[in-house]
């Protein structure tokens, strides 16, 4: 077999380098390890406690989380409730919406054009899943359309956390006038990861679930999906999209 | 918009009803709770410490576990570790091949007729995704590609738990003899999934990632996968197909 596979492989994030108190123990395609972190991090409403991100060459799948000790202790035991993301029965939308703040969108709708056209825009920046096919992808796009950063991962949350980390490392959260576009389906984690970057417009390849297109509505959050051709579907937030006369 | 969305919505187990002792947080699609959550158990390898599922109908989101209650807390307590199912660092495949029994398969190597029309009869019995084109599907299939029984989920992980639900609630674990289905892309705990449960030979329609691959071939599981149209790559454990004179 001559196939090219998409590379999986674990990575363990210790607090203060000790074995004992483990984060997160993630499966993931290796290369963009920081902003994989920092992205995750930021979903789990931890950035702010860590001063540094300790990789090391001669172990690259674990990776030593330097700051306050007490607080990343404190979040590895509480790990459970921390790795749902408050999510807790019929809570969960609820709790969300007061971790994000509100989103923000200042430009004209986006036309339906522009939006057909994304998935193709960020595919042709997909160079592992051209040669794989096995790689779920993320990109981060400006309002006009013009490609800012695309990940790949055999994850689909962990390529939405390397654009969100992208975009934490450069200062540059929270995303407003941004749209989110992923080559995969859109569950509820999508929208989450989405509204805690103010990420305003989420499009996505695949169907979305209906939470996901709760959660998107109760946030104000545009989700567009199962863009196929010349249509998609608004599952929320049909308002940031051009209605055709 | 008339469109149907694929069910998401989140499940808590709590050990012994405890809301204090949330041993997961899972986002699935309701409708097979019971084998969604024996064959979770069983991957966690906790199954055997759960007496019984207490569903209420009037809290249909969380789920309590009675059973031993001080190795059910342990687990919770020791969550993040366990949630990665003993991934840590690159003993991975090692630490799997502990849990693990050999798989065991006395049926003549399969033909490549038969794995191409997997899919298809898997796809048959997808009455969600037809609907909704958002559903993951996982199906398990005798060694003459009879379909035993098949689960949709918004995860693809879930709906591999449920069909080893389904197996372990019939008391027909370890799954010798049998074909594990998969409508998504293979990931390691797919694979280690199938190897917990006692699967030989997993096909899935999308790629195999490179984890995936290494841990079928150390373990001796046959990995079939990307079938499509008149092709399938073999990604490990290739003396179960029947070779082309």
């Amino acid at each position: 077999m001559t196939d090219v596979l998409a590379i999986e492989e674990p990575l363990e994030l210790r607090v203060d380098a000790d074995p004992a108190f483990t984060l997160s123990l993630m499966m993931r395609t290796p290369g963009h390890d920081r902003e994989l972190v920092t992205g995750w991090l930021w979903a789990e409403g931890l950035l702010d406690a860590v001063d540094a991100l300790e990789l090391n060459p001669d172990t690259p799948n674990v990776i030593a989380l330097r700051g306050d000790v007490g607080r990343l202790r404190g979040a590895a035991r509480a790990s459970f409730t921390s790795a749902a993301c408050g999510v807790c029965g019929s809570g969960s939308v609820e709790r969300l919406s007061i971790r994000a703040e509100p989103v923000i969108w200042t430009p004209p709708p986006l036309t339906p054009q522009l939006i057909l056209d994304l998935p193709e825009r960020l595919r042709a920046a997909q160079t592992g899943f051209n040669a794989t096919g096995g790689l779920h992808a993320a990109g981060l796009f400006s309002a006009g359309g013009e490609l800012l950063c695309a990940y790949e991962d055999v994850g689909r949350h962990n390529a939405t956390d390397k654009v969100v980390g992208w975009a934490a490392l450069r200062g540059e959260l929270p995303l407003s006038d941004r749209i989110l576009v992923t080559s995969s389906r859109a569950g509820f984690e999508i929208v989450q990861k989405a509204a805690l970057a103010g990420v305003a417009v989420v499009v996505t390849v695949g169907a979305a679930s209906s939470l996901a297109a709760d959660t998107a509505a109760a946030l104000n959050l545009s989700l567009l999906g199962f863009v196929r051709g010349e249509r998609f579907n608004v599952y929320a937030g049909g308002e940031r999209v051009q209605k055709i006369e």
